[in-house]
């Protein structure tokens, strides 16, 4: 049967990609990979939208965030986490794991920080160095007005902007210089399209300051480190080679795409298949959906183990099922990377056959007639990813 | 031109690999990767020759290592390295950077520590926790008896034993039971014959006591969660997924092999191109050279950026230079991972051309029939990789 990915990472690496990568190795220590390293460095800049530098690291998306953790701050600091989610749970738990003074933004699942929430804490936490914020929480599909929380920050404190984008980056609106974001991580088997194994950090001059200033105990993670490698497009340690060498394949066919026509096409793709879902009476579980990824209430009587097999073992379909309380309760759909208008219309199709296979009653169609209507009226397309 | 790699890593990953490698990704938390996993880890064990568990991190080798620095102890700890090279080195560096009492056995580059040494550290520190071992140090070509140091300490002292095998394991003889190593460190792009973005850790019954007691600050690299992730055929954070796939394959390409037949060929091809090297008058570097990788002087008035762009725009071979002091002194040949005797003369012969081209004075073809008649008297087939 033919298998198709629609989960929030790993998300489907085009095949190009794959074969540039099983390409007979080099070696990191040579002119060819420089060239390599030189072309990935100018082109996270362009998918950051930043001028400045954006450090490579093998580690998954973790391993990012804990680069930040370790490299901007000292011992006692104290930092503001918005945990609304699996992963600004983790940010949290990672903040307190390094003996960070951790005050925590709560936010139900399935809602975005809200404005007051933030100065609320900015007020009573004066001496905060650091805001974490996420920008697209997976675990709930929802997404954080990252824009507007980073103006709020700089105009009430001196904290860095620190953003989890790594369900966003190379899907979601992301202007680093522009929006004044501090650091920015994200990883690779997301909007990126290549396998996991590396993250990328992007890093302020401020947040390039604080690193040079911080005290914590660091080493593989050490973003002083990195930078000064970055700057020479090399590495402080062995890098992972073959899936550098997918980012450059990757971030080319970003380029030529171009990435504000990417932006596009995912807010295209997540509300043409919303439109097909709310055709079929599902309701969305996010207040604030994100383009990323849509997490979709499981209707009363469906069963998720069910549900998924239908659409797995008899369709081919990897979705996601819901994380922590949601798990049982919530299904998440893909839209990251590389997807097109008719993977969101096979999509559709294949949970119509799921739901009917599990009982649940609907127009059967009429999902997949949304999508393609949704579709048709965009009408620029935009939903075609314009790359040969 | 052909390109061919001599380089301790990354060493070349067979075609076939490569290919699995490039197949459709699959999810991470699935029954299917499930059972890749649970083969990768019992695989591993064989690997390391030891029933304990042996964990999967998505970092480079110094990231494995930073992993039993963060894990096996509490701050202040003392801790005994071994520094006879670029690794030893950086391990020191690490186990200061944590803010662990580092005490350094220093040994003279090419050099192995020697067990009075190791006894003398032991009896001055007593309260030392573990002991650091570098079994092959890359940057010189030296093999550490790790079975020797190992039974010392265990004879003198209730300290772990943590042996860097990162350019040794699936290539030098490991018996980590047998030998009674606590923690042993490698990575993916070594003799394990795929890319670089893993490292693996085997954890005695010991260290895994320690790392329960351990009070390090630590996220990412925390064994416990990697332990606890690892019994389930699980990871803590996503994996690196097609480089564990990648591991999968290469691994059976290992079992099929037999781990001992891997480790008799080292030796044959090692001893092998060194009768080559030693006929046209060149001098191994170290005084107790490892399999893994040889270590040549350059003779007098070659210069090594003429002799090694010889070798690589001329031959389409890339092998290590020197590293610290011995830049520009020493260049070395990699044994390690996918070789066979074949490759070795090859090896031996663009050597030869390249030393003709810089103008060095040897009988030509010597060296060439120096490594062949070495490979024919072994005359067992072992430098033959025996696998289909």
């Amino acid at each position: 049967m033919k298998k198709r990915l629609f989960t929030p990472g790993p998300t489907p690496v085009p095949e190009q990609v794959m074969l540039r990568m099983a390409e007979p190795l080099i070696h990191h220590r040579s002119p060819e990979f420089r060239e390599v390293m030189a072309r990935v460095n100018a082109n996270l800049r362009y998918l950051f939208q930043t001028s400045q530098p954006v450090v490579t690291l093998a580690c998954s998306g973790t391993g990012g965030m804990e680069s930040t953790c370790v490299s901007l701050f000292s011992p006692g600091d104290t930092v503001i986490a918005v945990n609304g989610g699996k992963f600004g749970e983790r940010w949290a738990q990672m903040v307190r794991a390094f003996g960070l003074n951790e005050v925590e933004i709560r936010v139900p699942w399935g809602e975005a920080p809200r404005e007051e929430q933030l100065l609320q804490a900015l007020r009573s936490h004066p001496q905060a160095r650091a805001v974490y914020l996420t920008q697209s929480e997976t675990s709930t599909g929802t997404l954080t007005d990252v824009k507007t929380m980073a103006r709020l920050v700089h105009e009430h404190s001196s904290a860095l902007v620190c953003v989890d984008g790594v369900s966003s980056i190379g899907a979601l609106e992301m202007r680093f210089d522009e929006w004044g974001i501090d650091a920015c991580v994200t990883g690779s088997q997301k909007g990126l399209m290549i396998p996991p194994g590396l993250a990328f950090v992007a890093l302020s001059p401020r947040a390039i300051e604080a690193v040079a200033r911080s005290s914590m105990p660091r080493f593989y993670f050490d973003l002083r480190r990195a930078l000064k490698s970055q700057a020479a497009d090399d590495t402080p340690w062995t890098p992972a080679i073959t899936l550098i060498i997918g980012a450059d394949a990757a971030l080319a066919m970003i380029r030529q795409e171009g990435i504000e026509n990417i932006w596009a096409r995912h807010e295209s793709l997540a509300s043409a298949l919303r439109a097909g879902l709310r055709a079929v009476g599902l309701r969305l579980f996010s207040q604030a959906p994100t383009a990323s990824v849509t997490a979709v209430v499981l209707p009363a009587g469906v069963a998720w183990a069910d549900f998924n097999r239908a659409l797995k073992a008899d369709n081919g379909i990897t979705v996601a099922g819901g994380q922590g309380d949601f798990a049982g309760k919530i299904f998440r759909i893909s839209h990251l990377g590389y997807y097109d208008a008719l993977d969101m219309i096979a999509c559709m199709a294949a949970v119509e056959r799921a739901l009917a296979a599990v009982g649940y009653g609907f127009v059967a169609g009429a999902g997949v007639r949304a999508v393609h209507e949704a579709m048709m009226q965009q009408n620029n397309g935009i939903a075609t990813i314009k790359h040969s």
